[in-house]
């Protein structure tokens, strides 16, 4: 069994290093952080690589003394655990620490992953990296204490959109009822996770809203954002995130366009559908991709043309 | 105990009436009908009677055969069951069903429970009355299938804000777990009962964000809706509901505050505090109550003037 080479081997490791992907997610870092507190308390060496500074939102998770942001600097481990990342080039700069020295495993959910490590533990069922830690935590002999508890319930609460993606199982639940005897401070942590947005982007999102357009009765949804209005409210790229989320959740849409204005005549587009459209077909045909209900390409031309020109896509398909 | 009391009265009964409180929300509604489900499998004859038509987001749940809005008509029960319900003036006209005739069982989680019934099953560390349902159809020997693990899924999924509120057990997951098991749908629940929202309200949002006033280094904000806009977006007073907790979670926010016009110069007000501020304290000054950290009251004046008093008031405890 897979968790009994990855147990010997951590057992056997002095010197563990842990990379979680770029621009780490909930996931990633929860993850890793349980992971390294765990590790810590088999008296290992362990140091948690990122590639950017920790999100504003994480900042919360306890920790920190683990994490480094990688700048180049090269040590050398006994072991490298590879966390939530589904390929190589999802590391960035840091494969610079995977090639070094030292046994690699690679621990994932994500169906697309290539098995670039020596060992690789990959459960497509995990609802989140969290879960396999978890298991692994326990397996390992160690007591769940209350941070390790809040870093696993971050990874999968972030990882399950809160419990409410098609991916949470009872297993999820299971092992989140363990969490919450463990300590984790529920209602703390959903509001910083999931509740507060800096007062930017609900600027953005209120001039956003304004520029809905429904058509198609009521199934098209067209949600835009310019320049002017980043501008305007002092937001950047990152805030346009989950926008065109408010048009899909509107009653009765089936299919969500996001148009945001990248610079003069380049724009980029989300794509969401709510049930029965295949909304990556329409992004390949302008050179984009995606799954069936989310997907996204970019554009050259400009607004009005672009908007047109999809509504005549997605009529055919509605 | 309690629960065996419960179950013997049940198990002598022929028809059973189940009562949840007035404007029945996801808790009251999944727990009554989730009863009924069970019951009807023991063969007794159920009726659920509610005061108003079911809200739109809670159509698609199973059992509408029990359910009829109260219109007066009066029928004889050997049992009455009133669920999620404090006091008696919570059952509306309803509460002739509740005299006529009968056993009366009360099965509830609120603080405030007058114990009202004959007997008084009051769990206040249930999360939702769909906890003590789940129990007690367990324990009433019947099996838990798709509809009735549906329809509690969706009591407790409510009224815990999507296990994000402070109410959250262990158990909570426990129980979810097992109606995972049992074939719940939570990707598809989720996105109706926590995503889906009507065009109008989404406008009114929009228009309401664009009213943001941050003030007190970023600890204050107040959100306005005016007669204008609900008559703008079409919108009504029920679209208002929820609309102070975008100000709440703006970061930074410690008190929030929603001024809503009520007529030409009556204004509603809603208050939310994140962490310290008792916003009860503020709104039992204009003759409103609440708790800590939600509470309202009802001014008479001009909108302009009722803010620079209510931010006066606010100053003080921030």
């Amino acid at each position: 069994m897979i968790e009994k080479e990855i147990i010997k081997a951590i057992e056997g490791a002095e010197r563990i290093a842990i990379l979680p992907h770029v621009f780490a997610d909930g996931d990633a870092l929860g993850s890793s952080i349980a992971l390294a507190l765990a590790l810590r308390k088999m008296e290992k060496k362990v140091k948690v690589y990122i590639e950017e500074e920790i999100p504003r939102t994480f900042d919360f998770l306890p920790g920190k003394e683990f994490i480094e942001v990688f700048k180049g600097q090269i040590e050398d481990f006994d072991l490298i655990l590879i966390l939530d990342t589904g390929d190589l080039a999802r590391l960035g700069k840091r494969v610079d620490i995977f090639n070094n020295k030292g046994y690699t495993i690679n621990i994932d959910h994500h169906t697309t992953n290539t098995e670039f490590a020596a060992i690789n533990h990959v459960d497509t069922n995990a609802a989140a990296v969290g879960e396999i830690i978890y298991q692994l935590i326990k397996s390992l002999g160690i007591s769940i204490d209350q941070n390790i508890a809040t870093c696993v319930y971050v990874a999968i609460a972030t990882d399950t959109g809160g419990f409410r993606y098609s991916n949470t199982t009872a297993l999820t639940h299971q092992i989140t009822a363990d969490l919450i005897n463990n300590g984790v401070d529920v209602s703390k942590i959903s509001q910083i996770v999931f509740e507060t947005l800096p007062y930017k982007k609900v600027k953005l999102m209120g001039l956003a809203i304004d520029t809905i357009e429904i058509s198609e009765n009521g199934k098209l949804a067209f949600i835009t954002v310019t320049d002017e209005m980043l501008k305007k409210t002092n937001a950047s790229d990152e805030d346009c995130d989950g926008l065109v989320n408010i048009a899909r959740n509107i009653e009765g849409v089936e299919v969500a366009v996001l148009v945001r204005q990248r610079s003069k005549d380049e724009f980029k587009v989300n794509f969401r559908s709510q049930n029965y459209v295949d909304v990556s077909a329409i992004a390949r045909k302008y050179s984009g991709g995606g799954h069936m209900k989310a997907a996204g390409c970019t554009i050259n031309g400009n607004m009005e043309e672009i908007k047109q020109m999809l509504k005549k896509d997605i009529k055919e398909v509605l």
